[in-house]
């Protein structure tokens, strides 16, 4: 019997916003996966940590930090090959993703390369957008308003495009594109309404102001821009 | 000493999708709170069911349906006003919500209501939309991908506009607007990547390419469009 592969999301970071069926999965594990950026350790594991049993062993995929895709591309073909391994001999794969795994997450590019020839479920996980929205006390949408979702890695014209006439507005990835975003909100007006949100969850989180944001970004930060959303009802 | 009250996402509609604290949270719930819609029966209470305590007090908010928003404002007001009187007398209140409770929830009416006048904490919960995509095998956003998500209720020209030039789109609250969209994704010719996704994660879920969706769609689905998404890497 080939085992399954389970691309299971972790949360933002609090270890008890994991879903009770994310630390059944995780829990029972015998092989545990997940990509590692550059050498660092995985936020996903840490977040995870406490539920892994010591015995289980860990197919870590190291994933070089380079401009090009074919590094990057090459550890997951390598990981994806031990993962099949292990599922061809019979046992189940519990991939560790960040967040969510179908919403910028790593496990997609797993997903791609096995799907089509091992049963794979995903298990959804709750989204940094919805909890940096519920740290910040801001709501992202009501009724009948749109949500937009824009990466920071964008070209300032189209960030300035695409926030220009959008509703409640979410820029992920921000990091050391923060310069630039914020550029684009001042010169758009505004300022006043983003909220800086940076480790959403855990204990160092940071909640503020965009006007009063560091001046460097670390990876998990997110701006959020709720212009839309009035929920008096 | 006055209560705290916890706006808390149930997930999608699986229990087991609810998280660790949530899960804890409602266990531990002296009093409980959600709304109803027009007496029908709350999907957010039939998730969380199995978690909470017999002997737990329930504040039901009897949300009537009407195009005018005054009857349903007094609806949430008289409950904001049973829920205050909870918190005066120094009970926690937990408010369960379908999904995550700033998305698309109806926590935010009271969130909007309370939040000024007592501490208010919100638990973020599995959505929708990562829960349909999970279940459609179809990732959302990936790289520098942008995500729009769109009420299903909005105007056919804006609805269209917003989809034409747009990435990866999801449409909520599709229901009775089923007929309308499915025409403007025809006419953008969109059909053939549309997927029509129904109580995704319940026992009755349905998970259908849009051409072979039904002709009546029930409150609890949802259209994703994953132009953008290839998530080789
Ligand atoms: C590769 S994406 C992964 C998103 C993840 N799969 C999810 O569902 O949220 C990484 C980005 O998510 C955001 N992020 C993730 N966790 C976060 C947190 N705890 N606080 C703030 N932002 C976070 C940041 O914008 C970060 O750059
Ligand atoms: C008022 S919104 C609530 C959204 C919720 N707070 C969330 O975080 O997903 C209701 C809409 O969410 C979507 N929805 C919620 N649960 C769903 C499910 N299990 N399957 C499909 N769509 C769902 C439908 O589009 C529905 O019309």
């Amino acid at each position: 019997m080939t085992g399954v592969l389970y691309g299971v999301g972790v949360g933002p970071g609090a270890p008890d916003l994991i879903t009770l069926r994310a630390a059944r999965l995780i829990a029972g594990a015998g092989v545990i996966a997940y990509p590692t950026l550059a050498g660092a350790a995985s936020f996903a594991r840490a977040i995870a940590a406490d539920l892994i049993a010591p015995a289980a062993r860990e197919i870590v995929m190291d994933v070089p930090m380079s401009v090009e895709r074919a590094p990057a591309q090459a550890a997951y073909d390598a990981g994806a090959a031990e993962i099949a391994a292990a599922l061809d001999a019979g046992q189940d794969v519990v991939c560790l993703c960040e967040g969510d795994p179908f919403f910028y997450g790593s496990f997609m590019y797993l997903f791609a390369r096995l799907s089509g020839r091992y049963r794979v479920e995903v298990v959804p996980g709750v989204t940094s957008i919805t909890a940096c929205a519920a740290r910040a006390g801001k709501p992202l949408v009501a009724r009948n308003e749109r949500l937009t979702v824009l990466p920071g890695p964008l070209p300032q014209d189209e960030l300035r495009a695409r926030i220009d006439g959008a509703e409640s507005v979410v820029i992920m990835k921000v990091g050391r594109h923060l310069p630039k975003i914020r550029a684009v909100i001042a010169d758009l007006g505004l300022t006043e309404m983003a909220v800086y949100v940076e480790r959403a969850t855990l204990p160092d989180e940071v909640v503020l102001p965009l006007a009063d944001a560091p001046e460097r970004a670390p990876y998990f930060s997110m701006i959020l821009l709720t212009k839309g959303a009035d929920p008096w009802l």
